[in-house]
């Protein structure tokens, strides 16, 4: 465990936590009335001790991923009231509240409490402390529920994200697509940041690249298909080619050139009628406007009929100015089989038009993925080279809160615990120590709590 | 449909979003690239209608209650770029943005762009728009992904606060405690807001109290009685009566005796022996610090046997003061069971000791509850007359996204639908108008949704 302690805030040069709506008010009532009570019988400086764990892993699995120990700390390092917080919780105290306990919160901070934790990211086990907040009963338990809420909901979608990191293989490139369905803003924000450390490549979310440094990726959705008429609407047809060398003036006719070649040659793939104009003018623009980026959405219409075709004309009249498609994403129908059409299709035209790597073009899929589809998508066999996962991934669909508590173990040097009907609600008293135990093969092997004042385990060495 | 229209952001006086992390940036990348996309195509300006509207209503129940709407309102009334996210817009662009792009970009703001919705807090239905935005297609396109953030998750829960509602009926009081397991920090301000709206009647969330005046409620923990050891410790002992005239000197000698005369007597609910005494400590000690609110968490060691009898010692003595106990709340065991026993203890009490009222005391529950377990304490019987409910409640644990979304229908003034093998994902081109029909009942028959030229529908008179 690393200890983290706070030595008072004047030299404190810990950022305040990312979101601003993360201040000393935002927990339980009780924890205020509590920190009154405590005050008023004379025993809000007495040192106790907290442990914040979580009774069952996530998911019916058997790991959990600690997430949200940063925020915390920032929290905890930023904890001072502001005038107009007291003037709210002397309103919002039952009663009338002695103007001492308000003078007393005036001067709270966290420079008597210490911190110890698991390292943010570890693979971690139900019951074994993540965090250990040691200091004055009031204080601590203000703390409280911040801390379970921000440990919560970061744990369970970093483990999710970790979940499906493990079901999609290292290989494949994982993307973080979840805002618009996510719990609120911060939700959302939180989701990108954590899948990110869960195992994820990137997040299309903009506001958590900028915060977190997140690897951004997106391209276009079915409006923007469906905004163009066709491809007449397009008025700047010029596209300089990738060296700057020469310039196409009319690149909507370069390809127009290409759709037709395609249509008239017998690819293996087999043929097809008229495509979509619309869709050809909407990659056209598309192009025209990111030539090294381009990437289409090709579902809109018509996946193999239109959408597929469409992309490789225009990503042949790219190549033609030497630049280098990127590839397509489908976003409905049958992934497996649509992506392995579209990957005969690529290689058809590669072949056919001896254009180098255009069979290994990227494939993207998205369309409410999960854990249970990306594994149904790999036994069925598929092409797909990118997931856009959302929905289920940022709400944690399949458990939508992961049960963290935060438990009195000791007060004054006296263990405490709570005793529960359920069996599973009492909790494990003392301030504990926890080792992770590794065998000979460098594989770990259990986790072990014990007293912190019991010897620490020693390697035998004549097994 | 109510109109907003905003007027040029100058004059603005519609607040800021109530969570500082809703910016333009809180979107998808894609939003961007497509700006960037009909910037260069010279369509940026085309007058686009798009549409926000679910697919079907969550928990598999026939109805959803709109919420999120102003914040959305606040969202586009503000919608302008700072200097520093143009930049980052530059940056995280791939491939090179063309400066003129950024100059679009600063004079961005929503005085085009028009808002027509439902008003919030509205029961609303599948496919009908719940916002309506025109503008142009580049500015439309990127409040997208916040407008659907904003509105999913508000909806989702205040849909799950209503239902939560309806079983439990109106009687009863509903507290939302969900800020510790809910989906991030404003995942738990935004479950208190809206189920608030929903139905419920109090939150123990401070932050959403003082943001949106939502009363707060709340008691202690469990922490909080057993960081009590014994009632020596407790040093102020005097307590002054309600109405100021006489002080006890020994108020833990007063609810001594009570707990005697209790023990003593043989009340009908049966015997019990002796109670927990650091629990006896840890209730005198939260009635010495609110006399008026003394309300006791009775199921740290033993609702029967220890808790329940020390709650009413200690409400007996603040009753000899002319104070009046709130109650208990019971956060374990068979619910339906200890709160009916609890009921015929507090009426022995009442008529054992004369204590008028006594036998309704409250009695709060809480413990994991959801919609699913409010109908089986009501089928069992029951004597709660107040619902504590975190966990379930504010993750929406039985579905946790609603599938809010945003389509372009109209651009142009020419009709546009997106295609989809998917039946359920084609989408109903054209603007629309909506009018709800009621029956000479005054009950709400249908929705009817018409084309915005079409004639509104009639009422019949000659039935």
């Amino acid at each position: 465990m690393e200890k983290q302690t706070e030595n008072g805030p004047t030299t404190n040069t810990i950022p305040r936590p990312t979101n601003p709506m993360v201040t000393p008010l935002l927990t339980d009532l009780y924890q205020y009335t509590m920190a009154y009570a405590y005050w008023k019988a004379g025993k809000h400086h007495e040192r106790a001790v907290f442990d914040l764990f979580f009774r069952r892993s996530p998911f019916g699995g058997e790991y959990t991923v600690f997430a949200g120990l940063e925020e915390c700390i920032r929290f905890i390092a930023n904890f001072k009231f502001t005038e107009e917080e007291i003037n709210f919780i002397r309103d919002a105290l039952p009663g009338t509240c002695e103007e001492g306990f308000l003078d007393y919160l005036r001067q709270v901070d966290c420079s008597e409490v210490e911190v110890y934790a698991i390292a943010e990211g570890s693979v971690v086990f139900p019951r074994v402390p993540l965090i250990r907040v040691e200091g004055p009963v009031a204080v601590a338990q203000l703390l409280e529920t911040t801390l379970v809420n921000l440990v919560n909901y970061a744990s369970l979608v970093a483990t999710n994200a970790a979940r499906h990191r493990i079901v999609a293989g290292k290989s494949k490139m994982l993307l973080e697509f979840g805002l618009r369905r996510a719990q609120g803003p911060d939700g959302g924000i939180s989701a990108s940041r954590y899948c990110y450390l869960g195992g994820f490549d990137a997040t299309s979310n903009v506001a958590a690249g900028r915060l977190f440094g997140i690897p951004l990726k997106g391209t276009h959705s079915h409006a923007f298909v469906s905004s163009f008429m066709s491809p007449d609407e397009i008025v700047e047809k010029s596209l300089c080619s990738a060296d700057g060398s020469t310039t196409c003036q009319d690149f909507v006719g370069l390809v127009h050139t290409w759709l037709n070649k395609i249509q008239r040659t017998r690819l293996s793939i087999g043929s097809f009628g008229d495509t979509n104009l619309s869709e050809l003018a909407a990659f056209t623009s598309y192009a025209l406007a990111f030539p090294n980026n381009f990437l289409a959405l090709v579902d809109t219409y018509d996946v193999l009929r239109s959408g597929i075709p469409n992309f490789c004309a225009v990503a042949l009249a790219l190549n033609d100015l030497r630049y280098k498609a990127i590839g397509v994403r489908l976003d409905s129908g049958d992934l497996a089989y649509l992506s392995c059409e579209a990957r005969k299709f690529f290689q058809a035209i590669e072949k056919e038009f001896g254009v180098p790597d255009f069979g290994t073009m990227s494939i993207a899929a998205s369309n409410d993925l999960n854990e249970e589809t990306l594994d149904h998508l790999k036994k069925q066999g598929h092409e797909v080279d990118a997931f856009g996962i959302g929905t289920y991934l940022v709400t944690c669909y399949a458990q939508a809160a992961l049960g963290c508590v935060f438990k009195l173990v000791e007060i004054n040097n006296q263990p405490r615990m709570k005793l529960s009907e359920d069996v599973s609600k009492v909790s494990i008293p003392c301030k504990k120590r926890c080792y992770r135990l590794y065998g000979k093969e460098g594989y770990a092997l259990v986790d072990l709590m014990v007293g912190e004042n019991e010897p620490a385990p020693k390697v035998c060495t004549n097994q």
